[in-house]
């Protein structure tokens, strides 16, 4: 029995209890069959408040797919609105499990080339002066099955799901890197989480000096489990692995330490055999996840074009929609504060007359780098593309208002 | 049994097959005992990913108190980080109970003084053209009960919980208004809950046309049933009943129409006998949530003093930090982005010498008001000021490190 399942039976018992049941015929509901709901809500008291609130009983989001120990599961971008991501559908990226880990016994050792070394408990690291900054999280294979094994019946959550953008809350790492004194030729530092994978990642000194931070919470509350709890290393704007979770150890050093997670994974191959290795930054990229995948248009007339649109090297300057395969472009509104390395909701009101039609996104960051079309990434980086795969994407509206993925752009 | 029990059993079950067990024997955890976790989690494989993340078996935050059809659950500030509120525990005045709605039968109707009187479905709203912004919602009551009964035992919870911030999506009032076209002496509106208290507020139209919004989503997702799914009125910046939940109708008019939630509650009592109506904006206003009861300083040093505070006029310009009772004040660093009407987190850093120490925090806004005292906010108010009590809070630090509420300011 799922949790939702179970939620949404708990209400409708309050609900069923408040009415006597008068008004609440029928078999209970489960997750298979429709909510049961009074004829007039106004005409009987409603269900008590709970210590926890649970979504409406028509209402469930859920990330994709799930059960593993090794893998990915989605964020349901469809079913989202605005710039937060709930951090209960927050995309999770697993190498080995989700550890359970005891906060008061977890800590993060800093160590290597430094003065004093340093090992600290998580209430020791939340005495430190803090910040409170949203920013996203993608991982850098995000749009490759996409890419690879693409479907005209892809979800936006099957096609980019692997974004999601929360306010994180921690000590910057620079903070801690004062603390135990930095050797004047540490330019790396390792990054090792407290899993079962023991994933860990090099990362330039510069960045945790820059705006890289130890996360302890995230959307208000302290990190979820899939997220790194008790805490995580967050590089607003780098590829999602190096946003090591679980993190129990930094190491300074003064090269890279070469991982087996960067070589047998996360790097790139390029034409002509060769590989980009170190590739941290996130280009900028968009996706429009409404209308999309299985939504289907009841007619003609006046249509809000919705996505997000997302660079890890600044802030989206400008979205344009193309309503015509990218033939004519239009800019968009920008629905949210234009937050560096965060999620920017978009919109274009567009008036559909009825005809076949190819919906795009272009999004242009502040360093004025143009989101590529499939043929234009490809043209840079070969066929052999894996990671990092940015391209436009585009979704086809059919004169039956069903709209489907279409993978060339 | 509870959600929160169902999800840590859910959680410890997975961590369990996935071990085999073996290093997790003794008995099922639940809510009495402490959550049991493997000697090294980095020893053996995690949990699978789930569909719905659930938090750590180690942090449960709870809105207090619950179980009531009429009243409110506080949220947890105590608990909670950054400036963002999770949609669970935002807090949630009741009347009547949570009403069970189904969306796809839920319609507004804006009608009255207008010249094409409008009933829109929830789906007909969401094609219209959207915003997403950060506001908070604070009741008109909050902070009575640590005026009128303290004790030196209250959390921030007690003391002020009933303020929480969202990121809010959804349809600017001033769009509908243009669609049905106001009668140029229509300069009030009425707005009415779809519950079974049929709660009603009197707004002014310029209100509506300014910065008002009917809002859909909170925090990336649908309302939540105790936030008023599927649509509710928000106002940012005034008092959180006139943020009608669960709305279902909008009636123009020529003046207020004096219901019985603008006489029998909702007027603030002044000196002389005279009552002061409809006081919609929220004053500045702030609370230290650490240190706080029942936390406890383990000995002298460093220690982060942090809080939020927010505005119903505007941005929060300064938030002044006071260790000596008010002799003595110091600004604030404020972690978070400056959004109108929105809670801001602060932080100043507090050399703790092992003395006696009264923590107080003043909030200052842009324009240029100043978080009261207790006894300035009584000169003005008169001893039976009820609603919208913002004065100074205060935390009492003892030699042993123990900090109560001290209600006198």
């Amino acid at each position: 029995m799922s949790e939702q399942s179970i939620s949404r039976r708990a209400l409708l018992a309050g609900a069923a209890a408040a009415a006597g049941g008068a008004l609440l015929g029928g078999p209970a509901a489960d997750a298979q069959q429709a909510p049961v709901v009074p004829a007039d809500p106004t005409k009987q008291p409603g269900a008590p408040v709970t210590a926890v609130g649970a979504r409406s009983p028509f209402v469930h989001p859920e990330r994709a797919p799930v059960g593993q120990i090794t893998g990915t599961a989605l964020t349901p971008l469809q079913d989202l609105a605005g710039t937060i991501t709930p951090a209960d559908l927050h995309f999770t990226r697993i190498h080995n499990g989700v550890p359970a880990i005891d906060p008061a016994r977890h800590t993060l050792l800093i160590h290597g080339m430094v003065e004093h070394p340093l090992e600290l408990t998580v209430a020791e690291l939340q005495r430190f002066p803090s910040v409170s900054r949203v920013h996203f999280i993608e991982c850098s294979g995000n749009g490759r099955a996409a890419y690879h094994t693409p479907s005209p019946a892809m979800t936006p959550q099957q096609v980019d799901g692997m974004t999601s953008n929360s306010e994180w809350t921690g000590v910057p790492l620079s903070t801690l890197f004062h603390e135990v004194g930095l050797r004047h030729d540490a330019d790396w530092f390792l990054a090792e989480g407290g899993d079962a994978s023991l994933l860990a990642r090099s990362i330039p000194v510069s960045k945790g000096m820059d705006d890289a931070m130890i996360a302890w919470a995230q959307n208000g509350e302290p990190l979820r489990p899939e997220q790194g709890f008790p805490i995580r290393l967050l590089l607003p704007g780098w590829e999602g692995n190096t946003n090591v979770k679980w993190l129990r150890r930094i190491k300074l050093g003064r090269a890279p330490f070469m991982t087996r997670w960067e070589t047998a994974k996360y790097t790139d191959p390029l034409p002509g055999g060769k590989i980009r290795q170190f590739s941290f930054e996130m280009d900028a990229k968009s996706i429009i996840t409404s209308p999309a995948y299985p939504e289907r248009l009841s007619g003609p007339g006046w249509w809000p074009v919705r996505g997000l649109a997302w660079s890890g090297r600044g802030r989206i300057a400008r979205v344009d929609v193309s309503t015509d395969g990218g033939r004519t472009w239009e800019n968009a509104t920008l629905l949210s504060p234009l937050t560096a390395k965060a999620h920017v909701r978009f919109e274009y009101m567009w008036q559909w007359n009825g005809n076949n039609s190819l919906l795009m996104s272009r999004a242009v960051d502040d360093q004025g780098y143009v989101q590529p079309t499939m043929s234009e990434l490809l043209a840079v980086r070969g066929p052999g593309t894996d990671y990092h795969y940015n391209a436009i994407r585009a979704w086809a509206v059919a004169r039956d208002g069903t709209v489907t993925f279409e993978a060339r752009t």
